[in-house]
């Protein structure tokens, strides 16, 4: 089994009521990676640029990220600048595209077979790309953004057509089901293509769904979100990386990974960048996921 | 074991995108003790005008509500009149508060040594007025509102001085702890006084702190939300009415008690008024019971 993400790594600048970083490691490639690789190899297509520096790569490589589909092209690698005042909703400040304005994701020959596939929250466009490029993957899965839903959202459904399974936000499921009631909504998600919905609901934990089955499950617990940046995709990253770990994709498979994802993404808002994922072990994440079964009990 | 509500029996006229009510059965102590009589008797203590029907009376008393303590005075009920247009958040359209301006809650003598005490959300010079009329009760609980805690915060304080358990919805709790992350906004409403504080999300279900525990709970999943009044109300009295039933107060029980005051708010907002609490039988709560441990379970 391997797991391709395709998405974007940038540099973040970030400010939060806890501190602020400059041009940090960031990009929900990165987050994705790092959290799947605790459960499993992860294979990164992605663009930096010259700016992009050799403790960036050590560090992916350290967690055992494949890195021969990230380009190195000539400019600056993109750049996020935001501000959360409130810590659930980010403002941002800038963005520089830089050279993701060129990403055009083209999959080593080695990655195509790959059987897990995580189209980060990129253009649909090259969403669909990068579905042209895999050969009979066994699981597709998507993430979306606000941004797309606007702009492109006949790409959008094409794209989810064509996904085994969508994770997404609260608000991004409301949008494009245009109804309030998240049940509701995500029902109505599931009429455009996906075998199941993955719903993020941050601080309120996670739900999914599939035509026959409902789970839900709160968040752990954290007394002071440092940065939530990442926790989306980290959260991703858990459930995709658990699930490529045993092969598996039945009910209860899922729920322990979307279980193991609330953990990742717990770890990840108690610290700006990568910095809690990069410094955490898997006895770290069950020794959590063992609390977080705890907590739900009754 | 005995149950003491003390709080508003009115009538509400109320508007939801899925239709409206005038003047229907409503009111915080009306939810919960209709909601609490499906696991221990309740004893009601309220005021009410010349305009409140025998049918309301007969529909609390097929519940085996003890209406000793109810006061029918001259007037008019209580009447609230609003609108939801997003269905989590309730736009006030008029307060008359009729013979209410006048509650001077007076327990009967019957009524004072019971076990088990319900505030509900009235103003805390009340609460504190009924506190001073019981003997050693096992438990004290009370919810509260913005009202109070924006004009008569010092009043409240006391009460949570006084009383075992807070149950009060996520606004309030991050309002009274002037602290935006919930975790955090609980373990400093701990430190007001009570041994335990209930946080109640709405859609996101609740949770439960105790200086040594905490559990979480998703919401019961309702696809058609048509009317969200007294769903607080009707989760307290789950909680509170299973607690009595058993006498016992280990996080175990909190826990399933918890568990049924969610099934008794996802019933009680698929309809408007008491129609959809006052047309369900235990056997239906323990089969949404079980649904609710089936769709938590990881």
């Amino acid at each position: 089994m391997s797991i391709v993400v395709v998405g974007s790594v940038a540099l973040d600048s970030i400010e939060t009521p806890y501190g602020k970083v400059e041009r940090a490691l960031g990009g929900s490639a990165t987050y994705f990676s790092i959290a799947a690789s605790f459960f499993h190899p992860v294979r990164l297509v992605a663009i930096v640029g010259e700016d992009f520096s050799s403790g960036h790569i050590e560090l992916l490589k350290s967690h055992g990220v494949d890195l021969e589909g990230l380009v190195r092209a000539k400019g600056k690698t993109f750049h996020w600048k935001g501000r959360y005042n409130d810590l659930n909703v980010a403002e941002t400040l800038a963005t520089e595209l830089n050279v993701y304005a060129d990403f055009d994701p083209e999959l080593p020959e080695s990655y195509r077979r790959s059987e897990y596939i995580f189209l980060a929250n990129i253009n649909p466009d090259l969403q669909l790309k990068v579905l042209g490029q895999v050969r009979s993957p066994k699981l597709v899965a998507c993430d979306t953004m606000n941004l797309w839903i606007n702009t492109a959202l006949d790409d959008l459904k094409e794209v989810l057509k064509r996904v085994d399974l969508l994770i997404l936000n609260d608000s991004e499921a409301k949008m494009i089901a245009g109804e309030e009631n998240l049940i509701a909504a995500s029902r109505k998600l599931l009429e455009l293509g996906p075998d199941r919905v993955i719903v993020k609901k941050g601080e309120h934990g996670a739900m999914s769904l599939t035509s026959e089955t409902f789970f839900a499950i709160p968040a752990y617990p954290v007394e002071k979100v440092v940065d939530p940046t990442g926790a989306g995709d980290s959260f991703a990253g858990g459930v995709i990386g658990y699930l490529a770990s045993t092969g598996r994709n039945d009910e209860e498979s899922y729920r322990r990974a979307i279980a193991y994802g609330t953990v990742l993404a717990s770890f990840n808002v108690e610290d700006f960048s990568l910095r809690r994922l990069s410094s955490i072990s898997r006895e770290d994440i069950e020794r959590r996921l063992d609390q977080l079964r705890q907590i739900t009990r009754f």
